[in-house]
């Protein structure tokens, strides 16, 4: 009898390393990823899905262990020579990662999907869970800053995530399909996990795709998310700072909040032990564990405990 | 008083290596190349342009002195990350070659001519000469073969130039105007020069373009070639075994055969000195020298005996 799928919802580096340790206690074979690919942009002319390419090099051993993006050992030949003739160097690009964005731009334009492209790299790179982006179609997360609003990848490594963040906005999202085979992973899921990603940046642009909020909702009892902010602060990346500027208190029961009525169990550290009264009160159950995630046993025990609270069968 | 130009027709490494002897007799900023586009191609969707780069690596000191193309050091992270995803690699690409892809691609499809992109790589990499492509238009060299027509670079690198060629011919330059400058720079230039390259891949592409011909007739006088033939055989690339396919002998008489009426001193090797007659019976005068340029001496020499017999000014 073929396993029913575990799906998880997923950003970059948080995320990917979430899911390494899952990938070690669940078969990877019946993980189906869904991924962010909000973050993508065009790049010197290169489409560029940093949110995929990060699960996936996670996934395939090959990501770099400190930055948690990019390819370990990989080097920056072409980006100095860019730089030296006076182009934009602001977005890194590992010489080894560019084959990637070269190799996704190349098959896009010869009129291939993104789904496509991605089976396509995981296979060789021999991962043997399924990513699949969240839609192939183009959906831009739009960030509105006291400087106007910007592009996804000007305001977060451009300007290095320092401006005030007012709204998000996911452009194309109204008129995106998910991907094929998304919405069907989600329906007969054995258990559908929220990464611990930024909630606005990462997961928020994956429920603005039309029906993918509501086939979540229609699993809500199946559904857990790991919190991504620990003791008031995100792990990594801008999510702690984003919610003071959008006047949240940068918690982990505001982020369960976040996610009211798409989630049945909201997995958070045992540093927010006191807001587990705060989260069950928006009608979900509470679990505390440790989620910081150090290196591969700390990955792996948290996956454990998400296995066990969610009855996953192994 | 300013100098007048010295202009040269240039293809790959053979003119570079040239052009490298002759930047170091005549005051390089004196110098005007004029650089065979033919061979450019888009890969992976990068727009390459292999002897602008070839002329512009030599002079700004970074060739690689081995493969003559390239960045000396390069390294290939990129090219096998492709590789290992399955994507295509017969056309080599370095490093931080990929930057120069990267930036001229980039430029383009801001709007940027080629000329300008030319010229900001070149005063960025330290080349005081002057180099303009041919044209700003696109034009495509095409080689007919027994396998039918092929694109410059399947011909020439994906399949090595082992293709028997029928003819040759120039996609786009009958609609092409000569880059800026190009037709008053061979107008008032003291001397023109024909680097030593490929006649039928280098120069004659070139010499399609709309009134360089004839700009180039009418100072006959002033115009040398030197030879790509040593010997019976090229020094580099398919000269000869194209001659042959193209039943001609492959011989420096024969190349300056394809130059009658253009050239008015032709430069051969020592080993062709008994060609002298033929090649003056085509109404030019010929030099012979030791053409062949293992180092930068015989660079040197080679660019002193053309600057003395066209009575260069220094």
């Amino acid at each position: 009898m073929k396993r029913r799928p575990v799906v998880a919802l997923a950003g970059g580096v948080g995320a990917a390393r979430f899911l390494d340790g899952l990938a070690r206690v669940v078969p990877p074979a019946r993980l189906f990823i869904i991924g962010n690919t909000g973050d993508d942009a065009e790049i010197h002319g290169l489409h560029i899905s940093p949110d995929l390419d990060t699960v996936t090099y996670t996934l395939a051993g090959l990501a770099d262990p400190q930055r948690g993006w990019g390819i370990r050992g990989d080097r920056f030949g072409c980006l100095e020579a860019l730089g030296r003739l006076g182009g934009e160097t602001w977005f890194q690009l590992g010489d080894r990662d560019l084959g990637t964005h070269l190799y996704r731009t190349d098959r896009l334009r010869q009129g291939a999907t993104l789904t496509e492209i991605t089976a396509e790299i995981t296979a060789r790179l021999g991962v043997r869970s399924k990513l699949v982006p969240m839609s192939d179609a183009r959906v831009r997360t739009r960030i509105c800053t006291a400087a106007g609003e910007l592009e996804f990848q000007t305001y977060f490594v451009k300007r290095r995530a320092r401006d005030k963040v007012a709204s998000v906005r996911f452009e194309g999202a109204a008129e995106a399909k998910p991907a094929g085979g998304v919405l069907e992973a989600i329906a007969e899921a054995e258990a559908i996990l929220f990464c611990p990603s930024n909630p606005f940046i990462s997961i928020h642009p994956i429920l603005a795709v039309p029906g993918i909020r509501e086939a979540l909702e229609r699993r809500r009892d199946r559904v857990a998310a790991v919190s991504p902010i620990v003791g008031g602060r995100a792990l990594k990346g801008p999510a702690a700072a984003m919610m003071k500027s959008m006047n949240m208190r940068p918690s982990a029961a505001e982020v369960a909040r976040l996610y009211t009525r798409l989630v049945g169990l909201f997995v958070m550290d045992e540093a927010d032990r006191k807001q587990i009264a705060a989260v069950e009160n928006l009608g979900m159950r509470a679990v505390v564990t440790g989620t910081v995630m150090h290196g591969r046993r700390e990955r792996k025990a948290l996956a454990r405990v998400v296995v066990r609270e969610m009855g996953i069968s192994l």
